[in-house]
């Protein structure tokens, strides 16, 4: 396996900064060219859909862009793998999602990098949002408040409120993980687990992966403190005592031991080789911290050449990219004007693409990659990011597990129709 | 005079809803075209201007959008003239002042519709919105709360903090009027002036007039309940208190009566052509109210053929149009990183338009509005919005106001370099 090139420190400021700061910008979509045109974008023409969306709130959908527009939120207390930067450093992460949503699934975004470091500061601005926006898409807050600071943002807001590091990494890790065990032969309910780290990615992979179908017993997390155990005292929370089992294992090294599984969202270096060759045969290393892993894939093959490895990265194979489903998963729920992202949207998310990447890959993807094959197996048992195959199944897989969740506010019925219109979303991001 | 033809409700709505809802959208400016991109945009890459920022903030405005970023933030307790239609109704004309940010000063802006209807609501949650914007455009928020809120937002954010309803109209309210006077041989600080309506636009223009040189006790302030005198009791804030003038005139017909100057910030036909033969020798009607203007220019005209007129409307000649200001205001401030917009920088911005409207038009100007001559008169006083001049008197002067009252913390030395560079502004926001 080789890794692609790496960027540079200058390659990625400059990336950032030439020929001018910052990934985005906004453009009209309307004639704006002389005095008429100011009298229909302005005064007095304005007033005429202002007035008919008091009358009736429905019609913002059709008079302004409420209904393809997706807030990025964060506060920067928990940005990548680097820690509490702040929202005013997070700001380039939060760009960088607004712009893979446009360039994905064509919905406009924009980034919110909120001032505001305690629950109840950060829920009071947030809560208010909502009229300009379709969706939020909270980012990079830091465990445990972003439980807390999701759950009431859900129940105060009309519009889907969407963790990412939560869950769409948990999405993706699931996904992953059906195609790890039909590649190696394991069954899904009978998979040893171990979780490293029990932040809002771990919390959130855990439970998905349970809801699956994953026995609760056979899914250990570990914290910085050691195994999450029954009965541990010390740093716990409500979402850690969830998830704590009756064990004896204490250490990370313990847990590892005999495990089929392991899912890495903490930091640099956790997993040694050492503990990798402790684990059961064709061992499934999810190392997925960011910007550094767990574990290399170097020497997680070094330790084990019967290993199927995935980083969150994307320069190596098997990249746990959350930008596999936050575009398509947003981009089903805009267009039933669903007023949640539910359990049977991310189910279905999840298992749509586990299922594309069993199915044969397009020319264009190979193309992409300057690779002659790329077949179902240890080394791809994930999308690509640029499949373009993506925002259809995904996105229909979404919507229709709306409809029948009863959280749709529009049905699609002509999903041909519906087709056409995700190619058209696509055509239209695609200005540069 | 002739009204240019109207838009109708329909056209209004096309306009509005087809081929995309909305007036915005949102792209790209770097390359997303490959794994090597997301590597650049995202993880791994991004976690280098992220770091930067974090070391030194000022660096966000070398690797993000926020020194080009201006948000709309309105709750819609104001709308136009319409009146309180809360935020979502608004939201069309703040995605339309949004968009003409961008097409007159290539700033990028998007609009925040706040769901938030007391002060406290509203200011503890625009407070936080800072780092993702190089300023704050407040727009449509009812008076008295505007007063406080902008001063409060003023204090706690260190960026620009406009509310354009206030200071945008009254720069170019004074802007006119200065001319008006140049044009009739009226002296200045000799006026008469009524000023109907004593909310946001109005207790700002009149203070701004008087900043310039009327004097208080000729600058009458009509609300409602009729002339705010000293000593009236019923209706009162302490804006109109600081207004209130020692005067026996009760009512609106009272007040003009041999005034020079009527200022309408008021409601459909609150002045009256009776009102209007009242007034004295060239009497100067600025009738502002949108959609419908106190009187209409035909109405005016008819009473006296020697008025000089004007509507806050873009189908009619001297347009007191807030966009002849507000790209440009914030232009300059953002240009100078300037951590306010300050009374120099307005009253910097109001002599600019003013003395723009005393040149020769450029024939481009001319052919835009289908028009052999525009000369410096009674029909042309005021600039008009596709002027292209604009960007670069106003942007500079407001520029130059920053930098010599020590609010820029960025210094612009070359004059010649910074024309080029707002060339490339606005020839960087024409894409539709």
């Amino acid at each position: 396996m080789q890794a692609s090139k790496k960027v540079t420190q200058e390659e990625a400021n400059q990336y950032h900064s030439d020929p001018t700061p910052g990934k985005f910008k906004i453009v009209p979509t309307k004639p704006m060219n002389n005095q008429r045109d100011l009298s229909l974008a302005y005064s007095p023409g304005v007033a005429v859909p202002c007035l008919e969306i008091h009358a009736n709130p429905e019609k913002a959908f059709d008079y302004t862009n409420k209904g393809n527009m997706v807030a990025v939120i964060s506060n920067g207390t928990a940005v990548l793998g680097l820690g509490n930067l702040g929202a005013l450093a997070g700001k380039p992460v939060m760009e960088g999602k607004s712009v893979l949503f446009g360039k994905f699934a064509g919905i406009n975004s924009i980034d919110l990098c909120v001032d505001a470091y305690t629950i109840d500061e950060f829920v009071n601005c947030v809560k208010f949002l909502g009229p300009s926006f379709g969706g939020i898409n909270l980012e990079d807050i830091k465990g445990p408040d972003c439980f807390e600071v999701e759950e009431r943002l859900k129940k105060l807001m009309n519009i889907p409120v969407f963790h990412d590091d939560q869950h769409g990494t948990a999405i993706i890790c699931l996904a992953g993980l059906i195609n790890a065990c039909e590649s190696s032969g394991k069954k899904f309910e009978d998979l040893r687990i171990v979780c490293n780290g029990a932040g809002a990615a771990g919390i959130a992979c855990v439970n998905l992966i349970q809801t699956y179908g994953a026995r609760k017993e056979n899914c250990l997390m570990v914290d910085t403190r050691g195994v999450i155990y029954q009965g541990r005292t010390e740093g716990m929370n409500p979402q850690k005592e969830g998830l704590a089992v009756d064990t004896d294992r204490r250490t990370l090294a313990d847990a590892v031991r005999d495990a089929d599984v392991f899912i890495g969202v903490s930091a640099k270096g956790a997993l040694t080789k050492e503990m990798v060759k402790t684990m059961a045969r064709d061992p499934i290393i999810f190392a997925m911290a960011n910007p550094d892993p767990e574990i290399t894939p170097e020497d997680a093959r070094e330790a084990r050449d019967d290993a199927i490895i995935a980083t969150g990265r994307s320069d190596y194979p098997n990249q746990i990219n959350n930008v596999l489903c936050f575009p398509f998963i947003f981009r089903g729920a805009l267009d039933t004007r669903s007023s949640q992202i539910n359990e049977h949207m991310k189910m279905a998310a999840a298992k749509a693409i586990a299922a594309l990447a069993r199915e044969p890959v397009p020319k264009e993807v190979l193309q992409a990659y300057g690779r002659d094959t790329m077949e179902f197996g240890r080394e791809y048992i994930i999308p690509t990011p640029f499949d373009p195959r993506l925002i259809y199944v995904v996105s229909k897989a979404v919507a229709k597990a709306a409809m029948e969740s009863g959280v749709a506010r529009v049905q699609i019925t002509d999903w041909d129709l519906y087709d056409q219109q995700l190619h058209d979303r696509i055509k239209g991001s695609q200005i540069i």
